[in-house]
């Protein structure tokens, strides 16, 4: 069991529980710290739920990175689950302490303070995963797969969209992240690194392509921050993308999908239906690729915890993220985990997208790797 | 039953024979004249076809404007369902004959081109209907009803969307109108002007919106002309818009899809499902309105000629749009269709976003009126 | 051009004019008599909106059908679209007069009036055909051709169902055919025979299997007549089938759909997407065929009049349906409609139905061919 | 923390793990004991992957059952996740040493067994939860308290079905429980037993309505138990239903569904998408209410532990089955869980339905309470 600690997780925050939950089912790790909350009381009711041992739940980030760094027994990584704003700060002492880290995205607010990081990390020798959520599915892992081996030709065209309504009515009914909305918590964005960034990695992760130029608009709806993304990308090589995030559109859940046409073949995949997807080759049938088939193709099986029909959830894209990083963790060099090299990435088409805006919607290099 | 003429028809040819089943389906007009085919062999045998006196049936449609414009008994009105290079001068020659017209989109090569024809119109004292088929659907109608009356509040996003597949295989294969990649016969854009003006007048058209600014990117997938578009939309008043358009989307049939998102609410429709759409108001379940119901609500319902679940099709859209430009021909001014005045704004929008696209993607006014 | 006859049609009639368009559709037949409506107001405006000469609009179809009979330029045909329990009677003293029939489905009130009438149209060289719509509809022909061919293998189950609403709510507010609950019009079943007969059909059609038993349970409502039915069949060979047939499913509109299962693959087929089927074949992923494409599979191509996406929609599914009763008048032995040995048949499953729920839900002998 | 064990969860089981982590979900229950294979290597090798002392690993139930009842410290309940034919023996012996149970369905071979087994936990005052998994499913439950509510009126239909296919190709591929098809380990009935009791199930968890009588034909394709199930259900009070389970529908997962109609409404619901359904309201539109979405309406609201959009997924589906079992053994009298109650009327169900098919499809009386 390695031992890790979490930043997050006093009562009412949500996606804390859900790293907890997901590292739970990977049954290969154990919270032995904590930062829970700025406020005692809660702090100390989560250390208890969770069975933390009172010393080692923690006021501050600060000094859970020192003690932590200093025990013999110390933790061996950190989960950042706390709001955009503690990112950076935090993943910083804690890398400088010695311990690898795994932190929500968007991993900082600028693409300069990605790098810090990722150069930190590297100069330390620690590890450092950005769990970006859709990594996780299988439906995504196996559809990255089929594209790497070639299935579907060279890629033309991506669209890539994330099309929620949290947003979209009385603002003041919503009860998850009011934190989003305000630049000193979030950051320069809201919409776009809430879930446009989840745009960005998914098809960044199932396709390789590697954004060149960004051109963007955000829309704020009276809001600060932005709530509605549109951006069109050019991607290394040739292909185009249109991508599309916003919490604005009455009627929508976690609308995430993607399409992606290559020039044999397409896929298309959607979060409604999150363990399916539909593969079509040149001159066939759209077929439906579905988790836990036998099928005769054997590169069209794709097994999972659970047969057909049975879906997996959410937590259990965290274990798969957590597995990875686990792995890696203990010495084992080919596992997949998403990286500080995608949080790098990840910042960098923000803070382009950023720029295109300001800039009236002017094409603008990412100056991705 | 008002008397009619068509250029186009001959045999292998496609959409002019929709047109003559539309206008057979309002049982108010009787095809009387046409130029068939420059193929005097097919143009005989569709004359024959379609109950056409010999001797109106014409080798060009010069000859036929002059001698139908000269005849007491000649043609109140000319389809012109032929390739887009036709369009204009056919048009121009027929209202200079002092016969009105009905044209396929797009109505020209240029918005110039399309002013010019507006203009003659007007002087003539002439009807020009482009038979835009999206504005003959039943669903369209009442969801441009539900947002003039306010229903979604104040528009701020819409996404519109036509991807098809016809052109993404072995192009060897397509049988159809291959003269769509051919700029001397389709003009500068191949899926811009084919669909994707389907999108921007399907969103003008429930919405109102104008367009002011376009920023363009067309792909051409080694072909002269452009298969893949996408476009951002500024409309007046600061709502935003993202098009997409493209004939290489392995697995797609005719996937024209719209949504639009109000501050008070949003619709959702898409061809798939044509008589069907999807109505969410804040602080409500997303509504599935359906063709012919009888709901408490009045506004919701939408009277059409089969009850709901039994599909009326593409062939009674284009009836739709014929039996307003037939009313509008008989003096009823308050009669629906879509006009040159569509023509020419879609004309501003296929040279706005060509031209965004040439300058390597800069935002372009569209000087919409 | 084919001259033919309606009985139905007067003001406020709906069938009527869907047969008379799905005739006009195929551009070989003219309507030139008609019995329209008792109400001679009525019959004389509809005579004048369909061109049919006043001396041919008849008070009568007995008067229609001897004099029709006896004119040197007689109808070809009459198309039988009143409400059921004309079938018999009109059908009959049409056959009597030498004049071919084509009637709505369900034919008769029982299956020995089917017979009767099958009887005397063979005596007299005649022929008959039961207008059951969705032998019109291009995937059901094709879903019939993969099943002859063997795609499936041997068919073992089948799930039939036709779930509407529009009997849901408060009976007092449809406007559609209130004569079907009455049994003196209608017969002795409302909803099995309006509905039930299309999913017996459907069946029959697409898989040939014959329905050697039946168990049946009705349900009313309320009502008079039957307005939910549900049976189980066992059909010749072995094959197991369960049907579903309701008009108080709220939120249901036109919800035909087959599901057939066969040893080697399955075929599912719903009328939402009418154009549309899902074929799996064992050891394969399930595939979507599409109307219009051209697939490297010759087998699963299926051609039709418009491009995929584009619906024909209900009219043009009559018209499929006169185009093989057309030719087959004109001589073409080859030609496919559904003939009355179909609707002999369809009686014959409403008749053992109607009884087996009678006894209490027994499973009867539907003693068909 | 209560102290649980389980038998079953060697390696390659499937169902056990399952039930393990829905337990280690709820974060309210520990596994310190377990009968998890006949095989004493992989026995021990399950002890020591899930934590339990060696000590506590037993060979056998019963070994395991008296030894943990005459433990101070022993398990507060058991878990059995073994094939059918172990259901009953094993728990009678954990009952009868003071162990309460909670079981999978089908809990026993016979609806006498499960009486008995009723009947034993009432004297020993003991809680025994059937671990129904459509229990767990917040949608479900939702559905539940609104129909409960009355929002739909009397109910006068329901369609239930499970519509599979991991039984319709060569059988020899299949990897999951070939015990299924042995009526040694199955009992009477494989298909009906396995999925047609999660219809039941569900059906009655929804609706409580109780089935009076059922007709039932079973097909075996082959195999000495059946792989598709069709009945008809006369529920007490005069609604009826249709059920249908098979394991031979090519194309399909896990096609659970089911419609529930009654006279002012009706709800729909499949487990493709299993945290949404649809319910109409008598003059509404059909309105898709999903979770986690605040209404203004408060009974469409329906919270759940992620965000609309976020599955949980079935190993949370069990996890709120045992929050429910785990609050009543400590002692909460309103806690829900599926209890033995359920397990009689469920084997009550198998019981008759395979009567009735052994008759020949009569109607049969299920005798439930």
């Amino acid at each position: 069991m390695l031992q890790y600690g979490i930043i997050g997780g006093g009562r009412g925050s949500f996606i804390a529980d859900v790293h907890i939950r997901g590292l739970e089912a990977t049954r290969k790790a154990r919270l032995t710290a904590g930062c829970f909350s700025r406020d005692p009381q809660k702090a100390s009711e989560a250390a208890a739920a969770y069975q933390v041992d009172a010393e080692r739940s923690y006021q501050t980030y600060e000094d859970m990175a020192r003690k932590e760094g200093a025990r013999p027994d110390g933790i061996r990584f950190v989960v950042i689950a706390a709001p955009n704003h503690i990112h950076f700060p935090c993943a910083k002492v804690f890398l400088e302490n010695g311990i690898s880290v795994a932190c929500d995205k968007p991993v900082t607010f600028s693409a300069q303070e990605a790098e810090a990081l990722r150069t930190l990390a590297r100069e330390k020798g620690l590890l450092f995963c950005v769990t970006y959520t859709y990594s996780g599915l299988p439906a995504l892992r196996h559809i990255r797969k089929l594209i790497t081996d070639g299935v579907l030709g060279n890629i033309r065209m991506v669209a890539g969209e994330n099309v929620q309504d949290w947003l979209a009515g009385d603002l003041s009914r919503s009860d998850i992240a009011p934190w989003r909305m305000e630049p000193e918590y979030a950051g320069k964005s809201n919409c776009l690194a809430d879930i446009g960034s989840h745009v960005e990695f998914a098809v960044h992760f199932t396709t390789q392509l590697v954004p060149e130029r960004v051109c963007c608009q955000l829309d704020c709806c009276g809001q600060v921050l932005d709530c509605n993304a549109s951006v069109m990308v050019q991607y290394r090589g040739g292909a185009k993308g249109i991508y599309w995030a916003t919490q604005v559109a009455f009627g929508n859940d976690n609308g995430m999908r993607l399409r992606i046409y290559g020039d044999q073949g397409s896929v298309e995949w959607a979060n409604e239906q999150p363990e399916i997807f539909y593969l079509t080759l040149a001159g066939q049938p759209t077929m439906r690729i579905v988790k836990g088939k036998q099928y005769d193709t054997p590169g069209y099986c794709w097994k999972s915890r659970l047969p057909s029909g049975h879906t997996e959830g959410w937590y259990y894209a965290f274990a798969d993220i957590y597995e990875g990083f686990l792995a890696a963790l203990q010495g084992d060099a080919n596992a997949y985990y998403p990286s500080i090299d995608d949080g790098v990435r990840g910042m960098r088409f923000i803070d382009a997208c950023c720029e295109s805006d300001r800039a009236g919607g002017v094409w603008t290099e990412t100056g991705m790797d």
